[in-house]
C-alpha cells in the first residue's frame, strides 16, 4: 500500500477526485488541488504557517455578514477579481465598455429614482451630475435600460456602513428613447478598505495604505445584451495608480466639469460618460455577475 | 495610467506588496498571489464560478465553531495537510516516526491518566491494549515523555460530535523509566468526515466516499524531542488505500493481535508500536505543530 512523498501525494488527491462525474468541477478542482500543493512545495510551507493560514482564512469567513463578504474584499485585494473581470470583458461578442469591481456593497434593492433626481439624501456635499448615454457598441441608443448607480457620502463612507437600514447614495434608473440617463449626486471621497477585520490585517502588514480611489459604481442591464458592471474613477485622486483593490484603470476615469455646454442641466458640475454594451451570448448566461451580493451569498439554499 | 490585462495584472499585485517588511510573509503571498493567478487563468475562472468559490470559502469559515473546524477538514481532504506533514518529516534532524494528520479533534485539555487505564468509559466495544515504547532514533528509552491518545468510539464517533462537554476517548499518558507506555482502550471504528457542511458537499460531488479508516490518534512529547503528531491505522480496513484525507501510510498500519506473548497484559487483545522522536532542532520551535485545536484558532487574540 501507499506511503506518500512530498511528490507524489498531489497525483494521489487527483486520482480520488478522477471520478467526478461533472467535466468543468473536476478540471477546476484538479487545477485548484495542483496549484495549492504547487505553492505549498514552492514555499515550503511549515506546519505552524499552514496553522496561521487555517486562522486567517477561518477569521475571513467569520466576519462575513449579511452586510459584509469579507471574501469578496480578499479575493479584490490579492487582484483575483479584477483578474476575473479582465477574463470575462475577453470573452464578450463585442468590445464594449470594460468591467470594474462590483465590490461588497452592491444592493438588489436600491430605491428606483426617476430621470434626474438626486440619489443622495442629507449629505452636504457638492452635487454632482451624471449624464451620457448607454448603446450599443455602433452607437445604437439603448432605450429604457436599467441604470443602477450606487457610491460613497461625500466623506467616503456608503450606506451600510452608516446604517445598513437606511439606504442612500444609491438608485436605480431608466435610459429614456435616446439611450440618455441623468442623475444626480454628490461628489463621493476615497477611503479605506474595511480596516476592522482580517484583510486588513494583511494589508497593514504589507505595508499598503489599504485606500481606494473615489469612484462611482454602475451596474446596466438591457434586455439582448451582456451586464455591464463597472465604476467611474474621479480624475486626481492620488490612488488612481495603487488602488489597493486593483480596480482603477485609464479607461474609466472620468473628469468633473463645471461649465460643460453639452450637460443638460447648464452650469452644473457634471460628469460624462457614454456606456457601450456588447450583445448577449449564449454562453454569458452561465457566467453570470463579477461579483455578488453577501446578503444573497449567506441566505439560506 | 494603467490598463491591466490577464497577464499584466498579477504584476501589478505583486509590486503591491513588494514593501512587506517582513522577508518570509512577502515570499509566502507572493507565491500564493502567483499561483492563485495561474490557476484562475488556466482554467479561465468564469465571474459565477469565482462567486461559487467566494460562496463556498464563507460557507466554510461560517461552519467552523470553537468544537469544529472546517477548514482544516478542507485542508485535508485537498491533501494540504498531509504535504505539509510530509515536508515536515523531511526537516527532522533525524529519521524518526513519521507524522499523520492531527485531524479536528485534538484537544488540549484531556484528562491525565495513569499508566494502563482505560480511556473509553460507558462504550461496550471490544477492548484493546496499546502498549510499546517512546525511544530516540537509536532505541534509547525517553522516560517521562508524554503520551496522549485519542479515538473514536467502537461506533466511530468521537466525543465531541456525541457530547462536547463530556471528554471520552482520550487520556494523556507518560512513560516509565524504560520508556514504556501502556494504556487501555476500545477498537474504534472508520467514519464519515462531517457530512452536513460545505466539504462534504464537495465530496459527494466528486463521488468520494467520504470515509476515513480505523485509527488510534497520538501526539508524543519528549524534553528536547521533536514534537511527534501521527496515528496508527488498524490493518484490514477497506479504507486504508483510499483514505478521504490521504493520512493513512503503510508505515503507520497496525495489526491487533489476540495473543502477543509479549504483551505486558497476557491474553488480551493488543496493538504493539514503538515511536521514535527525532531530537528537536533550533528550527523546530519556529515551525510549529501539524494541525491545530480549533477551539484556540477561535479564541480571541
Amino acid at each position: 500500500m501507499l506511503e506518500y512523498t512530498p511528490d507524489t501525494i498531489t497525483d494521489a488527491v487527483l486520482q480520488q477526485m478522477e471520478q467526478t462525474p461533472d467535466a468543468r468541477l473536476k478540471q477546476i478542482m484538479a487545477a485548484a488541488v495542483r496549484h495549492l500543493h504547487d505553492f505549498a512545495r514552492e514555499v515550503r510551507l511549515t506546519p505552524s504557517e499552514w496553522l496561521f493560514g487555517v486562522q486567517f482564512l477561518t477569521k475571513v469567513g467569520q466576519m462575513c455578514s449579511p452586510d459584509r463578504q469579507e471574501f469578496i474584499l480578499l479575493s479584490d485585494t490579492l487582484g483575483l477579481s479584477t483578474l476575473v473581470n479582465l477574463m470575462h470583458d475577453t470573452t464578450a461578442t463585442e468590445a464594449a465598455t470594460h468591467t470594474s469591481l462590483l465590490g461588497p456593497f452592491f444592493r438588489e434593492n436600491a430605491p428606483a429614482l426617476a430621470y434626474g433626481e438626486q440619489i443622495a439624501r442629507n449629505d452636504p456635499g457638492d452635487e454632482i451630475v451624471l449624464w451620457g448615454r448607454v448603446t450599443d457598441v455602433e452607437g445604437r441608443p439603448l432605450r429604457n435600460a436599467q441604470v443602477a448607480i450606487w457610491q460613497t457620502s461625500s466623506e467616503g463612507a456608503y450606506d451600510l456602513q452608516i446604517d445598513p437600514s437606511k439606504p442612500n447614495f444609491r438608485g436605480v434608473f431608466h435610459t429614456d428613447d435616446a439611450g440618455r440617463y441623468l442623475a444626480r449626486t454628490v461628489r463621493p471621497l476615497g477611503y479605506f478598505i474595511p480596516l476592522d477585520g482580517p484583510v486588513a490585517d494583511m494589508i497593514r502588514a504589507q505595508h499598503r495604505h489599504g485606500k481606494r480611489p473615489a469612484h462611482i459604481h454602475f451596474l446596466i442591464g438591457a434586455t439582448g445584451y451582456r451586464e455591464l458592471v463597472t465604476a467611474l474613477y474621479l480624475a486626481g485622486d492620488e490612488h488612481l495608480e495603487d488602488d489597493v483593490v486593483f480596480g482603477a484603470s485609464a479607461d474609466l476615469v472620468v473628469q468633473e466639469r463645471k461649465d460643460d455646454p453639452d450637460c443638460p442641466i447648464p452650469g452644473a458640475r457634471s460628469i460624462h460618460f457614454d456606456f457601450t454594451l456588447s450583445r448577449a451570448s449564449e454562453a454569458d448566461k452561465l457566467t453570470g455577475r463579477v461579483g455578488a451580493d453577501p446578503s444573497q451569498i449567506l441566505a439560506p439554499a
